[in-house]
């Protein structure tokens, strides 16, 4: 369980298979976003029918609401939701860390205030380790503290608990049939990486995350921080840029040797009338839609794109219809699938770069012509 | 074109087909209401899995947005929507007539301001036929006044309104291929009634519609209008009961001889955290429902109880997450249009008044136990 075939590589681009028990992932893959046990607005059949094949919920969330205890005893994530393919669960840390005053770290855990009730809760490496394993997910995270990305000895400091927590979240874990994730960290420091990389990459962990990235540094950073990591990443094991991204991340993060990506930029857009598309992003509350004929993009192969017009996308949004965030989801999310799965051919067939190349030039010269959200 | 094949009846109860462009109608039907062109959180896939076969838009809501002229521009509400069966839409008035203060009624028409900036505007019978021939449903209807159901002189004033307008509706018409449906009106008097009858059921209109019942009158005082119907209504013209109903309505709906029925309960109860079910209806939010493994109702055969437990269900409304919306909608409505197939089965069968007996002993045994909205 749990093997990553490496099937080819192009540069440092990477084609894998990765086995879990709900089913193979074909990477590199993008997983969309279900916070609360469901990614907002779709069905499990719907998600099937644009190609999701991992799902990742955050712990945090589930933790308050129904509770990881309840979860487990309705049968665990997979049957609570209806979702029969591979899960991923967040330790819950990033969202406790995001609660800024109303939490307090220690090198032990992290104490906070839920943002529902205002009740005080804990969690350990150990407790999220217990959640998780209540929860049921394919894959795991171990609990990591993501500093601010340019404070350096903060980041250090940060590097250094997550290290211990990430032993820590391996000591306690039991089941065998969930595989644990360490994460990197280290903010922008090139010095922080390496070592952040050269300890995860020595536990004994089916899988490594890189964490702390698209959370306020520029995408050069981002780009230079994953080269730095790409030859100190064991290449028999799949490696996931936490929270990224956007079509074009996702290409450059696929270039630098990257395997899984979430983020929840395509389905929060789609609540906020904007489509994404391979020549940059439309918001369809726009005038110009009102009368357009034309689906969000001819070439999309999505349910949306072969149903419905701009025009009933743009009444949609203006009269406040939950149909539109559900319309422009699933097209969201269908071009950030068959965009990791073009990516994917094209690194079996050695043309990433030129298929990387391509795709960059025609979304970086439409967008600035494009309105934005 | 609209020919109305009267089947089997068994009582006054009717089983029946009606030929329409977009296809068949198997009657007894239950109608979801799609106001704004679309049933609210459902994909028109969902529509169809669940077994609709006619679905209702307002003109009044799609006259001030998009505007019936563009949905006419975009290839008429078929294409508009993406709804490949049969389409109805009201005249507009029942919505205009509920502004109360904002419109003013004279005989030409109805003068009143749009809800949404206050312009001002006006229907007459030739605009909402105007405004329906663009929209292009199969059965439209004549412009009606619908009266408080207990004020005599103006039920009666209304009805000879509604009688002046469906005649000039009739002649305003164009196109050939929607059928028109004139609307009998009277409040709760039965001689008013009877003269609507009569007069609406003289036009050569291929249908028949019963408006200004469940509008604030009594459940008994709604089924003895219609036993007064009922004989005076042509056998070989459908029947369509505006706005009408819960699970017991249409039972006795059908019972004395109601053909279509449409009506905003399941979809409204089911954003209200509400499902139907044969046995009383659930409030999802309530407490015991919260590690409830079982579906809605292990009887039912919709996706919704196919896959997913009362404890998700109850998860997905605590947290306010639109699929909980979309699940109940596709629930509440399978329930009313599984109940008119298994009516109409009965018909042809000669056992509908058992079958009706039936169904009313187990729904009102169950409902004062169960939880209501």
């Amino acid at each position: 369980m749990f093997e990553f075939e490496l099937l080819a590589t192009d540069g440092q681009a990477r084609a894998g298979l990765f086995h879990t028990p709900h089913g193979e992932l074909q990477t590199p893959v993008f997983a969309p976003v279900g916070t609360q046990a469901t990614v907002k607005a779709l069905t499990p059949d719907q998600l099937q029918a644009l190609d999701a094949s991992l799902i990742l919920a955050n712990t945090y969330h589930l933790f308050l609401r129904p509770g990881d205890e309840t979860v487990a005893r309705m049968g665990g994530l997979h049957a609570f939701m209806g979702w029969p393919g591979p899960l991923l669960t967040d330790s819950g840390g990033f969202q406790v860390f995001s609660l800024a005053e109303r939490r307090q770290i220690d090198p032990d855990g992290v104490t906070f205030r839920s943002h529902l009730d205002g009740s005080e809760q804990r969690f350990t490496p150990e407790s999220t380790i217990s959640m998780q394993e209540n929860l049921g997910a394919d894959i795991i995270m171990a609990l990591d503290e993501c500093a601010e990305p340019y404070d350096r000895s903060y980041s250090e400091l940060a590097m250094m608990r997550t290290h211990a927590w990430a032993e820590r979240c391996l000591a306690a874990k039991k089941r065998e049939d969930q595989a644990l994730f360490g994460i990197v960290q280290g903010g922008v420091f090139a010095d922080l990486r390496q070592q952040s990389a050269t300890f995860i990459a020595s536990l004994d962990l089916p899988g490594i995350a890189i964490g702390g990235l698209s959370v306020g540094e520029t995408k050069e950073e981002m780009l230079a921080m994953l080269e730095i990591l790409d030859p100190l990443l064991p290449q028999d094991r799949p490696r996931y840029l936490m929270g990224v991204g956007s079509p074009e991340d996702i290409v450059t993060g696929v270039l630098r040797g990257v395997d899984i990506f979430d983020c929840v930029l395509p389905t929060r857009m789609a609540r906020n009338h904007t489509a994404l598309t391979r020549r940059g992003r439309i918001n369809l509350r726009n005038a110009p839609y009102v009368e357009d004929p034309l689906p969000i993009d001819p070439d999309c192969d999505c349910y949306t794109c072969r149903s419905f017009s701009r025009a009933y996308l743009r009444h949609l949004s203006t009269t406040k219809e939950m149909l539109a965030a559900t319309l422009l989801s699933i097209h969201n999310l269908r071009v950030l699938i068959a965009l990791t799965q073009d990516l994917r051919l094209s690194i079996l067939e050695g043309r990433a770069q030129s298929f990387a190349e391509d795709f960059l030039v025609a979304f970086r010269k439409h967008r600035p012509t494009e309105a934005e959200t």
